[in-house]
């Protein structure tokens, strides 16, 4: 029998499963129906796992390149890949156990299965255990997400692989070309590195992680390049080549080809949507021109009571702004207050050492915007909390609007940045000016003083530099 | 022959400094005299030499206590204290030298040497190369710091020392009581400790870190325990007795005395003001009636024209504390907008492991100031980053007013958490609500979501607990 609900989502990711919590603390009656990953790639093969996986390459690299540093003296050290690989699978199983209390909690009814949708307001779910539920709705959270994008004419093979092959594996290869110097490329990059591996990154733009600051990705270049990584950036991938003892990757800048002999392969080029077999067709729901879900600020589709969030729909493939989606699409549908996002101001990190941090514009952008750019750049030579930790490479860097005084985007790249940007995109958000952070007294030493002093700068009155 | 000067600042710590370069940058000509640390105590011997020790027992208790968890073996593991000193004072040498060089930047004079008043507008400079300088003033600031306070009776010897002598010192003793468990005593324990010192922490209060929110300091007691660390706490030393094999030091509680026997003894229990030998007399300035130097919140002191900051002020002796007490009083000065403080608002932290930071009131001062109080706490177990770290002990708390949606304070035990106080005290400070803070969008994975989460569970709608 069919059974009815205020609510059903697809896809229990981080978009999803947030969503549905929203939802369900807002009154509703909701279902939320997952096939394989609850808390979806990011929670089961995604970033909890892969910042287990880093926190261990972080802690091995130290312990095999600056021991001497902090005087600290091994007979002899062995790196167990297999106990990092478990750990990963932990901090992942803890998660994802998680979800499933955070259901019962908010009583949220789940579907182990597959829908699929066989009009604008019903779907069956084709469950894992055989059966098949038949489910009607009054609004749907379509939260499907994504699927990695190969380079044309290249499958998963034996020696060429995904993300998801690599966080799953429980041991490396000897050597890798990572094609793709993006967020996952520079991480899994490090991860193979401090474990040994020889790497190569190939990346098409001119610099590795390309969105980013111009001098941010050249500080991040210059410190792999430290690392022993080999970059190729700017470089395009003409083909692949795979025989039983490897693979070689031809490759080609300005007209010179090359060829990189190695193990293995990892493509980590991007991202497609995930819109097939749920019988979209029958709603009616439009995709753009790329194949992705096309949503308004209330992440509606253009079926009324269809919503849509987080990957699929092809704004920012970030986690965090998924869930913030849900929340977003949940309170809109129950009418609640709410509010929009504005997705240039998302923070964005990657989780390598050092560590890269970022909102809003980059200097360039800005620029081209047409914006009288200001910018504040404090390095970590000059913060006292960094010298003692031993980590002083990299800054941060805070731009703003000349005329009013506006935060237009803060590019830093060193230790624990990733845990910086919330004092400058809650001042971003609710219009605080860098004077008013300025005149935030923050704890010394800590690191988040260069936020401070960075925003004096924008002011013209640095203290510490 | 005397020197005339807009502003002359009697002593180079953290305070002073930054009143000097905040005063040269509103246009003042300015002196500051220094007899023997140009940064201060915190500088040169307090915080940051001691966050490269911190930083090296972080690492040091890794790789003796938690390798198998990461999957490294090691032969054997020798762990040389003194790389640890030199290492934390090659940070202290870096960050001094850059006191010298922001005042030759900012065009400030400065005097090696011992300032006493002639009157209420000059001082005699006794140089450390043996000549004198008199330097007149318009306005002068004091920054003279304070001095560790000791048991009654009890002087620093061969085997009982302060902050100072270990600080400085390249070798550790076997055994050590440490009198008082504030943030001194429990880092200097968390250090000793990682290094293979038997430690003892006596407090007389009824917890360590007594001034914390009482949840926090009992998160602390039990790690501090699990380390192996003896907590004598509500406890009093009666008296410490010292022969040449070590001390004993008798302590008391509830009537029941014991006595503890180890190498040395680390006397840290608070500080008296450093008032002495400047001829204030000469210059009319009050103390109050507990001989710190009385000042309003223009820093000023009763005497026209002289100000006070930082420690010798008595209020929270706290390095950016000091720092931001002078800039509001080089602006006041220089009659250029300003600030006040808000003491009870400042953060705070204390960088043992766990971490422990915090601002504003605790639950229990926050009920006996008559709120209506609203609390909520997010464990680390969690959060996915933590996870991840492998880092899951402590939790993050906030507390509101529960009639105004005010943020009355945030109470923090857990890894990173001193770098996460800035969001929570700019929306204090400019008056954002939990709500606001909800909004923010936290990356993901990062140890600032679990703030989003508090915040949002002082709305009543807490999403992953």
């Amino acid at each position: 029998m069919a059974k009815d609900y205020d609510v059903v989502i697809l896809g229990a990711g981080p978009g999803g499963y947030v969503a549905a919590i929203r939802a369900a603390q807002l009154g509703m009656k909701v279902a939320i129906v997952e096939k394989q990953y609850w808390g979806g790639i990011c929670l089961n093969v995604g970033c909890i796992p892969s910042k287990a996986l880093l926190r261990n390459a972080e802690l091995a690299h130290i312990v095999t390149h600056r021991a001497k540093d902090f005087g600290f003296t091994f007979g002899t050290v062995e790196l167990d890949y297999t106990v990092a690989f478990k750990r990963s699978r932990q901090a992942s199983d803890r998660l994802t156990k998680g979800v499933g209390f955070l259901m019962r909690k908010n009583k949220i009814d789940t579907y182990d299965g597959w829908g699929s949708f066989t009009g604008p307001k019903s779907l069956d779910v084709a469950l894992n255990n055989g059966g098949t539920e038949t489910l009607n709705f009054k609004n749907c959270i379509l939260a499907t997400g994504a699927k990695t994008r190969m380079l044309p004419g290249v499958q998963v093979t034996k020696r060429i692989k995904t993300y998801l092959e690599y966080v799953m594996a429980d041991k490396l290869p000897k050597s890798i070309v990572i094609v793709g110097g993006g967020a996952i490329g520079v991480e899994f990059g490090y991860v193979m590195n401090a474990y040994g591996v020889d790497v190569s990154i190939v990346e098409f733009m001119p610099t590795i992680i390309p969105l980013e600051d111009e001098e941010v990705s050249k500080e991040l270049e210059k410190q792999y390049v430290k690392l022993g990584v080999k970059i190729h950036a700017g470089t395009k991938v003409e083909k692949i080549d795979e025989n039983d003892a490897g693979v070689k990757v031809s490759i080609s800048k300005d007209g010179k080809t090359q060829v990189l002999e190695a193990e293995e392969v990892l493509v980590a080029i991007g991202w497609q949507p995930r819109t097939e077999g749920y019988g979209l067709e029958k709603t009616g729901v439009k995709l753009n021109e790329r194949g992705w879900i096309a949503v308004n600020e209330k992440m509606e589709t253009n079926v009324p009571g269809i919503y849509a969030i987080g990957d699929c729909t092809g704004n920012l493939l970030l986690a965090h702004v998924a869930s913030h989606m849900g929340i977003i699409a949940a309170e809109n549908m129950a009418k609640h207050p709410t509010v929009t996002i504005n997705y240039k101001m998302m923070p964005r990190c990657t989780y390598c050492q050092p560590q890269v941090a970022s909102f809003g514009y980059t200097e360039k952008e800005a620029r081209e915007k047409g914006y009288e750019v200001k910018s504040a750049k404090f390095p970590w030579q000059a913060n006292g909390k960094a010298l003692g930790l031993g980590d002083t490479v990299g800054f941060v860097k805070i731009i703003s609007d000349a005329k009013h005084g506006e935060i237009l985007g803060a590019h830093l790249i060193g230790p624990e940045v990733t845990e910086l940007l919330p004092e400058l995109t809650l001042a971003q958000m609710w219009e605080l000016t860098p004077e008013e952070i300025a005149r935030n007294v923050h704890a010394h030493p800590t690191l988040s003083e260069a936020l401070m002093e960075a925003a004096e700068g924008l002011e013209g009155e640095m203290i510490n530099l």
